[in-house]
């Protein structure tokens, strides 16, 4: 892997929880800085503390948008946080969360990872009944519902709300007395419930390793479908939508969580050291020794190497110091793109056959430029494997990913997509070895950008990031 | 006059609207510039090219919310923006206008002058019908009503929703194609309409000073209860609401307004001076030497001068370097709130009787500290003269005011408040004289603040700042 | 007058200075609030508490500088304080004052209002004597002397330090336990001592309208070529240097101190009356009306209409919210610099003939302008009257200037002048009557700029600010 | 390794000096960007254009303190940069660098890395004199002294100045027309020489690290006591210095620089790998795991693993989002500071015989920390070995240390040391295991952190901190 800004698909959002903890803004900080790889365009907390909400956000990172002063602005035992991926256009303050909304019923917050399939449709009805949109987010439609159905309870009308909506969503959300958590009932995303180790209190998270940070125990994953309500009275669980089968994302296990997080009972970094001992199963290479392109490939590395017998080596360092405001030289006719983040070194490559091992290939320009760097320190081979299936079609469901169109391997066969990285090899992962190394596909997952295979309607013609662009951008 | 913080009653907003110039944010600008006077908490503009709205908004004055690249993103030949007011607690960026809103007929924004009296009710029903609120403004109501009512285009469409609405508002509203200004049917606030030298395009705002600025020649008053949609076929004008006689704020033409405008055929600056004539006339005094509180009491004490013979002198100097910014300094037992803003020359005042002019007494306490300044530097005797009569009761349309109980004339008689602050003698105008000075009372004003004579009804025991007070702050 | 940005001389700094006050930051804080008129581009404090020094700058003005958190970080019962013109280049945070210095015999801070005429000199020879500049400033000057001369305290060490030096300057200087003020030798910039009321300490400011601020009674000038050394043991007075004349500057009076301000026994704002009076005598018009321009002109005008018995009318009004930050919009073909800042009112102006008195005419442009104004309002015809004889050479002894090429009256006559402006008659106020205004020739001033008699030699060629122009900028 | 802010001894600086190249503040930013690891409390740039300097300095990481339009503010074809380690106190943007001067002959800019054991006495008698100091850093001396010897050229003067000053030095120094690159006799710090491979320019860079990113050939190490100055006219080396034979730093290649740098000839990544092997041979234990503490113990663990044959594992995963601004919240009795950076995986560890391999113990309260981690994820024992020797004296060579009461194997035995840790068993490298992985004694080492042999001698009871520490912050 190599930067959030080109290579990879993105996970958009990461969201926290707490409920009955004396410094419930604190702990939503923490869960949020564990959470930090899953967004970091902007974050947000909004705490509860006798009947009001109150709330910060900002664009950054959580440790820019939070110092000590932001968070004593947030008083209470009730907090949800929510982390959101850095878009290269709609990046504004106004498209921040949680969401934060006073209506006839009170205060309600609601932090979203996740996509809504159908949100251009109601968004376009709401809007032919007086609704006034104020973000360019597909979450915004939620909020609207909610201001419109009946209800008995803030669950209830949540569940009504919901039930129009379709698509993949893990929520967090508050009112003046209440924590709700909710998982879609394909449970697209991950969300954990655990309980703090000192105070008692309940937590909500996207991954174990929030909860890890936060001091609390992992109490269970909430289950697809279910809406989990926490109030002084203890934990409620129900369950409003039909039953409609697991397809919990499977790239999620490949790339976008924490290698330390548990999610559905499937440690990633165990998956992942799996996947490569799986590859060297099925790509066996003549070689001498195998490089990782860090950090994404690095257990995956560790797999191969010791299935295979080969040496580990880190052939490609990286420099940890690169940040998001890295300013390409204007430099004729170079391109900094990939050689300020990794430099190869030829004391280890020099005359070898390299494997070296990436977790996924998306356009392929930046494998390209590995390889490259590989060979101009010196290897005599490069044999690329990666430890996904060929990603052919875009995410509906909560993921950044390009057009299909500039997908590599749906427009190119492996050879080519080889020829093109400028490889002597290049071998994927089957998409059977792939659940091999979860758990196995009757678990249920979504594998769509592997298979085509869409478990709900996508909207025609374009990737989610197009759905809610608004003319105006500020 | 001292300062925009304590001793006066307030104007709350500025408007001004541009059509048919190629530089139109640049035109608003300079209108936002020549009504600064008008509101210094926040200024926004508003601009459409294209089929396409644009807006900056940012808190404090014009020249720091706008540079020139601010204006670069407000491309088009049209626009609208708007000043507000610094209020002491609800001062956050959400509270700016122009409000912009895409709604299901495309897009539109809105600058508001003036208070609505129904505005409260408004809201509790459209929220039960599933309104979500952004802001603690009234003139968020109207957006509402407007995405709600039916009507062939955005002129029928604002009518529908105003003949809901109750209060004072001057409006200038921006669509992609049209420029629209509305004014209450009482025409509590002013609204004027002046057509470019140099484009031929077409001009409102609050005041005819921003006309001179941006070179626009005055055309006319906007009338009480019309409405003006200037398009590329040129300007139309409605009267979408039933007549019910003008009722223009008379405090616009002692302090609001600024001395080089004219206001409904009436010029301020001489109105002012006609003002100090009356008082010379009214309330002549024994006396060595006439000093203005300045800058506001400046025009009044030249008429008065005039009148009476006596020698016009600025006894008090005032630092003009005096901003929002500045920190009274931790000093015991001292304070600088008007010091720091007026100093009093002995040279002028030592064993002078002094005719002191202001053009209004609010709470009393700065009014004491100045005639306090006035005896410390050496005069015999202080008799204070007010340009206006005494203020009994709080403004509901669109002015900021202390409550009833705060105003030291609803609470005392014109022997205690003269007592209270320290003068040897004490004297208001009349109505009656301030009718003859801004032109007959035939022409129809609200007087509420002096007379309790209140033309529209009011919200019980609270004053227009409260109405909109969400818990939420930030 | 228009602004501090095109057509009027500038003074260069203010000074203030507290020994023996609990809250001496505050006051030299106010006192600098006192003085803004002196110096908007920077502001900067440093105080002195048990033997250690503390120091604040910035650009901007001083409440833009200075807050609540700022003034916290200034402790101790000592402080100077400093205010610094915005000139256009060399306007960087570099050259911000008091200078402060550690050098072996401890800390030392200056503040400076003046300008040394060879300071290019000592520069050169310092340099080569191995010191390191780091600013632009001729003040700098004055430190690298001070650590290399010998002295048994720090006020024989500044007199040999001083003694080489030769030009304008009114000091205030810090050290660990002692206020220092030094006035040169001919005493060209003003320095007033003072005493506080409430705590007995004692201050120093450039003008007495910062005493009335912080509290203080007027105590006396500081005397040229006189130090005062202000230590817990008290006031000690030295006069270091030979005698040779006071040379106050006349402009003080004309333009730079506030009108409130008493400068070596002359009131500022009477002056300024006592001259509008003369130019009634030496400059009768047939006319109708006495317009100023404000706020400069306002005082003159006054005593010409008073002693003319001429109408005084604020035919022109100010907008006193226009700040450095003002954007000209680049609206082809027009020039708002100065409508920007003044309205003429056609109400007042209209077939008039009207006199409008200035405090003076630099390059005449802007004059230029105003007189354009006047007629477009409607004015018959318009007798320009200025309050000071012709600028007809630069200065170097601490007021900014442009060079004699740009001065009008340095290049033209009278009436060649009275064409370029566009007015209908043109009067100066002769060298012999501002003497008569300001207390006759025999109190001893520069007047240099009217009369081209330098009273001490000027560096060749250029202009003050050319001095120090470093090729580094920031 | 866990953090800069706590357990590690600190590089203080970076430099980089590019000649040549018509982008040379580009490349010289991404040198420094190579170099982020060095120093990450500020960066600065000074380059050369037409005879004039200009700079650009801040707080902050390199892509914080240049954006594109500093670096447009960097014309020429020469330029030099610095970036400076993060120090507790007096980080100040008045302590970056380069250190950039005007004196007699023209202008003169240096970067350094080291630190200078006379300085103090240097500083005292240049004060003496008359120098005045305007940072607290130990280079200001080189400038002060500069501007004082006589020489024919910038070499000549550089080389006398230099004379008088003892200890560690790598300097990177730029004129209007010359860069100079110099290395002290000892060559504590490294320097290298590079060529670019587009525009035959020369560069100097602390690490050859940075050579790859900009761009450039290896050429060779600038040797210990030579003088490089690059001009026009191609390379001049000159040896101005007696020799007195090479003590470079031992302890950059355990930790400080980046392991793809290869320094005076050794290969850094190669040498943590032979010392963990060599670790294993003297350290072998009964074990289940390898697990580095990442980044810094992740080369050596690799070593230990393939010598002793056990499976290395990432027990321990880093959250690489944690930067300098992470907040601690203000939880009752709890520490995140290792916590937040490092999370334990107990589906790794759990039931366990942990090696876990760390380069270095400091204080010991970190390493704590991290075997608290390790056994509360299950481990049933931790093994704790170290990359390095017992560290028992302090840096007085350019390096941040603790003083050595904190230096806990300067306090306690070994088994003491185990005890306070709370591991099982503790293990060190031996001071000949070390020599042998980096070359060989013969190659001559400074060790003196290790040995308490000083090879300079050093300033009495304190350390390098507090050489400089002026009264005046700020």
């Amino acid at each position: 892997m190599v930067d959030a800004d080109d290579e990879h698909f993105h996970d958009e959002c990461g969201v926290v929880g707490v409920f009955g903890h004396p410094e419930a803004a604190n702990l939503t900080y923490l869960g949020l800085y564990a959470l930090q790889h899953r967004g970091q365009e902007s974050a947000g907390i909004v705490s509860a503390d006798q009947g009001q909400l109150y709330t910060q956000r900002g664009m950054g990172r959580v440790a820019e948008v939070f110092g000590a002063q932001e968070l004593e602005r947030l008083p209470g035992q009730q907090a949800i946080g929510h982390v959101r991926y850095s878009t290269a256009g709609g990046s504004v303050l106004r498209n921040t969360q949680p969401i934060f909304i006073n209506y006839r019923h009170g205060a309600f917050a609601v932090g979203h990872n996740g996509n809504l399939v159908n949100a251009g449709a109601l968004r376009e009805q709401l809007e032919r009944e007086g609704a006034i949109f104020h973000t360019d987010m597909d979450t915004e439609v939620i909020v609207h519902l909610l201001a419109r159905v009946p209800g008995q309870d803030a669950g209830e009308r949540l569940a009504a709300a919901l039930a129009q909506v379709s698509g993949a969503y893990s929520l967090v959300c508050l009112t003046e007395t209440r924590l709700i958590g909710v998982r879609d009932p394909m449970g697209f995303r991950p969300l954990v419930l655990g309980r703090l180790i000192d105070s008692g209190g309940f937590v909500l998270a996207s991954e174990t390793c929030a909860l890890d940070l936060m001091g609390a125990e992992f109490v269970r994953d909430v289950a697809p479908g279910e809406m989990v309500i926490i109030s002084q009275g203890g934990i409620e669980s129900r369950f409003p939508f039909p039953a409609v089968g697991r397809r919990m994302c499977v790239f999620e296990y490949i790339y976008f969580a924490r290698p330390d997080s548990v999610l559905d009972g499937v440690h990633v970094y165990s998956a992942r050291k799996r996947i490569g001992r799986i590859l060297a199963r099925i790509h066996p290479r003549d070689a001498d020794v195998v490089v990782p392109v860090p950090d994404s490939g690095v257990a995956a590395a560790m797999g191969y190497a010791e299935a295979s017998g080969l040496p580990f080596e880190l052939g490609l360092i990286r420099n940890h110091y690169v940040g998001r405001t890295f300013i390409q030289p204007a430099q004729r006719g170079r391109d900094f793109s990939v050689k300020v983040k990794l430099n190869a070194q030829p004391e280890i490559l020099k005359g070898k056959r390299v494997i070296l091992v990436d977790d996924s290939i998306v356009r392929g320009t930046t494998s390209a430029k590995i390889v490259h760097l590989i060979r101009a320190a010196g290897a005599r081979e490069v044999h690329f494997l990666v430890s996904s299936p060929p990603t052919i079609g875009p995410c509906y469901y909560g993921i950044d990913t390009p057009d299909r169109a500039q997908l590599i391997a749906a427009q190119h066969s492996v050879d080519e997509v080889r020829k093109m990285i400028g490889a002597d090899s290049l071998g994927y992962l089957s998409l059977d070895a792939l659940f091999e190394a979860v758990g196995g596909r009757a678990l249920g997952f979504c594998d769509a950008c592997f298979s085509d295979d869409y478990p709900l309607p996508t909207p025609e013609g374009h990737g989610t990031r197009q759905l809610f662009l608004m003319k105006e951008l500020r």
